[in-house]
């Protein structure tokens, strides 16, 4: 995605209530920062935020975090999400999610990958949020069972991720290679999803489950 | 497939030398029908059988069975191979996968399901070759370590299938969501194959594994 600068970016960040500015300071203890013992739910490469924002709002018993890498993205997030409804169970950080350690230690409930960059050459494949060292640093950051729910159009990078994930232990529970043609799905589209599925490419999807041991 | 009758078809039956008229004697002692140690590979479903006899034709030092429950298109399959090279590490019957442990009993390498009928209907589930009374009826035929090799054009049977194996404690260890655009895939086409590619459709792959315990 190419984002022009946003000039007042840095207000934007500093400003918004759902920005969390101090995010290492929460590590293992994020529901004091929640106020609540419900479960929280993890977005990683939460983009313009419009997904995180439509789950948070539809499940407000359960918290959500979005982690996004660029700062210029994540103010557009939060100008578009200040814009809405008000609510509580959301929170934003920008961070790099290779750094994913330094934030949680068993706190995360499910995890969110929507869209993430496919890094196609097979030397950057260690980059792909789905391949074993990401795999690896999520082991850490989950509460209990470890649930990722997974949605793309590229298909190599589908591929691969039910390779790695199969292979790290993770069960397929649920799959599409066609997601919005199913009618038992209460899909939330993400704003690339709804830009490229006009254009007629088929949306996949999987939720993945791995025992906590 | 719609088959027309073949009035000769228990002549080139019996006739035929690529035919187990007895298969159940064989169980558990299959490797001395072929008269050495090689691995046996099987396939359910054989159909005309061009793929099993490319497949053998291909791996002189594995012994390859094809399964086929419909005489007349068994008929067919020997027809067509005895129209070819003789191999002698390929062998055909006439059975019902649903009684495939008649057949078997720690006999098999590879598995090897194409095409097979997707029971599309909720309440025919159980019929799929990859659902789980198959599957624990599978893990009686492998020898060792469980390899199952699965092509299809069909979507909804292609997810089914991940999922079912997945939980049953398969790892996807290879697939495909696009066989055909796939350059390091040495693939052999069954006629079905052949018809329905032609016609546009995706054939998917995937190449599932279970250790033996």
């Amino acid at each position: 995605m190419r984002i022009r600068n946003i000039k007042d970016k840095k207000d934007i960040l500093n400003s918004s209530s759902y920005i969390v500015g101090d995010p290492l300071s929460y590590k293992n203890r994020w529901n004091d920062l929640f106020g609540n013992d419900n479960p929280i739910c993890l977005e990683i490469g939460s983009g313009k935020g419009s997904f995180i924002y439509e789950l948070a709002l539809k499940n407000p018993n359960i918290n959500y975090i979005g982690i996004e890498r660029i700062d210029t993205v994540l103010a557009l997030a939060v100008k578009n999400i200040e814009e809405k409804d008000k609510i509580s169970n959301l929170k934003l950080i920008n961070y790099d999610a290779s750094l994913i350690d330094d934030l949680f230690n068993r706190d995360i409930s499910q995890l969110y990958l929507n869209f993430s960059d496919p890094w196609p050459k097979k030397r950057h494949e260690k980059r792909r949020l789905t391949s074993l060292p990401f795999l690896k640093k999520y082991d850490i950051i989950f509460k209990s069972d470890m649930i990722i729910n997974f949605k793309t159009d590229n298909r190599k990078l589908f591929e691969f991720s039910i390779t790695s994930l199969s292979n790290y232990g993770y069960k397929i529970k649920d799959i599409s290679l066609d997601l919005h043609k199913r009618e038992d799905f209460d899909n939330i589209m993400t704003e690339y999803e709804k830009k490229f599925s006009n254009k007629g490419y088929n949306i996949c999807y999987l939720k993945a489950e791995k025992s906590f041991k």
